[in-house]
């Protein structure tokens, strides 16, 4: 199987690694790469690649009659990335990508278009980095009902988050230091702004509710809000904070995928994933629980799953790129309760003088919002007093409501944090076991 | 495709069930069972068999030739299992098996003749239930190296470790409740004594090293030694106890694998897998550590795998059953390093008399062997005094040789009880992180 390498950053260059040490035995050792293509061809790396064919634009290289599998890691939704997958995909060449942003955001018509040429597209690299979770949903669980995932599938804000909490220092100042070692990328914005969790999450969901990626249905936060006090107050009450991806099909039928940040109880599965590293929780139906944890990224990983996509490959799988024929997919309904009731951390800094609680307590009763926990913590050093609470389950809307009315007391010194707890069907957090 | 399904007991019927539901769209639409095979033909089932055709013998129904794959869910290592998987495989047709104890031990020879007549063996369902953990070390890993592997592969002894820490009864009291409830089998011998773990074991590592399965060469133990103490002991010093299958590749290349009791620290991914859940973790170069956790048993999970299988073939895939072509095994090298020095957990039980620590440390250090903690707990209310020590990484045949001396001792009131505890390549327990 003769294969064209499109970029060759560290992923790129991770995989020529193993290609070229594949011992003999291996499956590997039955893949050949033929040419390659990058933006800067004297810019050095740790692997050589004097023996491939140089081919400047990966366009031309997808185009390649030589070139049985383009393998896409190019990046970007558009672009050099889109054009080459569609030239490969055209002549009936295969595809093996990582860019879930590409997959995300035009997957339905790539997949339309492999359905007719042939030319298939396998992306586990796509989606946590080591972690085989898109085999997961697409083969394992094809005999079963998913009825929801929850993922840490970005580690740079699961690695900001961590070392908020274990340095004590501000989500910036973090922020700036993994800018500095690398571990994020000079302008931030797709990881902390939660943007690639949620493309993560809409090539998920898309196999694994029948739809098929639906990126632009995913209701979006990053992390940048969460801020070292909420860390340490969640704690308190017993909960870490975590940017989680969650999609979920409803009674109704309608799927539902968001991604924001979320208090765990300590109990939950993805509560201490830490760092770097990715998890996924996949509920389904009669399976029931089923959890990954491993690096969602990095060389290595991410190189491993180009090479198992390349191996299933040479092994003939032919197969739905989502699961299902496009065709088939599912239409996702409309969300005719878009108000499931649950549990919310709410976060508030307060002048210190009388009737600030009372207060408070009466614009969530007037919205009809009971409280569940309650913590006034003085310990924490600063100019004006947190007061945190949690809330028993209730409609976002009637909790938001009496947050504005909240936030507008002469009291309040700070906008008002809400953040959801994990809960059960019924909203209630603490169901984890 | 055509299936001829061989055994209905809970997973046959399961499986059964999730193909007469199959959703058009599905892939499992794909699948039609054209004949069954079972012990009784009358026995009442959940599920309606009467439009598939009856075949008493399962050799038969492999024979047929309206039989494309053979779903074999009879079990057993030998006899009818055996019969009815080399019928099918010779005359080329597909095997999807959820049989560990097949695989465990006639793997190699089903192997070579799957090579010469086209048939695929498929078995995700023989280990793990619903984890797809074949996959992964198959499919997901073949590209990358791995160092070892640790799981809670048995869910019976799983579910009675975890019930004799809960409810504060003994083994016996907890396995009579478990037999009565249909969670252990009348004779159990196959769960607590670790055979069933040690061919989920033999299966994954054959895979994950190369070798093919090689049973013979398991040191297998069980969890019946385990007593309420151990528990109680055991969690005062920061561990749970877990009956672990392990296999690692050492520095010589030479794979070891067993399965016994083993202490793991209370922040192990496995310490803290409860009841009937099932767990692996595997450590590869380049991949890093991968953890899985799920349902490792029942019909829903174990018949989602057996789908999963069917929809691969299905799809097409055609691989070696192993990973790698028989003839392409790595020859498992003799163990050069036989006693890696490993930290033990040593229980005794001793008569109140003065002396008793200092002859069991003057054992003990006669033997090389160095304390790293200390317990003696008067708080268990028994008719002898529990010592309880943990020792540094030691050989364990120096060990054994002072344990021998200390159970002559005339204080000593009953056999000492010696497990080892989970540690990092220095044998140092608490590396995990």
């Amino acid at each position: 199987m003769r294969i064209g390498l499109a970029g060759l950053g560290t992923v790129g260059a991770g995989l020529v690694g193993l290609l070229q040490r594949a011992p003999s035995g291996s499956p590997l050792a039955g893949v050949e790469i033929v040419a390659v293509s990058a933006r800067s061809r004297t810019r050095k790396r740790e692997v050589d690649i004097s023996s491939y064919a140089w081919v400047d634009d990966p366009v031309a290289l997808a185009g390649r009659a030589d070139v049985d599998v383009l393998v896409e890691l190019i990046g970007g939704s558009d672009g050099p990335a889109k054009s080459a997958v569609t030239t490969a995909l055209e002549r009936g060449a295969h595809v093996v990508t990582a860019n879930k942003a590409l997959l995300a955001e035009h997957g339905a018509e790539l997949a339309a278009l492999s359905e007719r040429t042939g030319g298939q597209i396998l992306f586990e690299a796509a989606v946590g980095g080591g972690m085989p979770v898109v085999k997961a949903v697409r083969e394992s669980l094809a005999g079963a009902q998913v009825q929801a995932l929850a993922g840490i599938l970005n580690g740079t804000c699961n690695y900001l988050l961590t070392e908020m909490e274990s340095s004590g220092r501000s989500f910036e100042d973090v922020l700036q230091d993994a800018q500095r070692l690398g571990y994020a990328e000079a302008d931030p914005t797709t990881d902390v702004g939660g943007y690639d969790a949620a493309h993560k999450l809409a090539v998920l969901a898309g196999i694994a509710f029948g739809t098929g990626p639906d990126y632009a249905s995913v209701a979006i936060e990053g992390v940048e809000r969460v801020t070292l006090l909420d860390l340490r107050l969640a704690g308190k009450l017993g909960y870490r904070v975590k940017l989680v991806a969650r999609a979920e099909r409803a009674a109704d039928g309608a799927v539902r995928a968001q991604v924001g940040p979320m208090l765990l109880p300590f109990d939950h599965p993805l509560a201490r994933v830490d760092g770097a590293l990715n998890a996924l929780v996949i509920d389904s139906d009669p399976v029931g629980r089923l959890t990954f944890i491993g690096r969602g990224a990095g060389a290595g990983p991410t190189a491993t799953a180009v090479a198992a996509d390349l191996v299933d490959l040479l092994h003939g799988a032919r197969r739905p790129v989502f699961g299902r024929l496009s065709a088939a997919f599912v239409a996702p309904k409309a969300n005719a309760q878009p108000d499931q009731p649950q549990s919310c951390y709410l976060r508030l800094l307060v002048e210190d003088r009388p009737g600030v609680i009372a207060a408070v307590s009466n614009e969530l009763a007037r919205a009809g919002v009971s409280i569940l926990a309650f913590l006034q913590d003085p310990s924490q050093a600063m100019a004006h007093v947190p007061i945190v609470l949690t809330t028993q389950p209730c409609a976002r809307s009637a909790l938001d409501e009496a947050v504005a009315r909240i936030a507008s007391l002469p009291a309040i010194a700070a906008a008002p944090q809400v953040i959801p707890i994990a809960g059960d069907a019924s909203g209630r957090p603490r169901h984890w076991s």
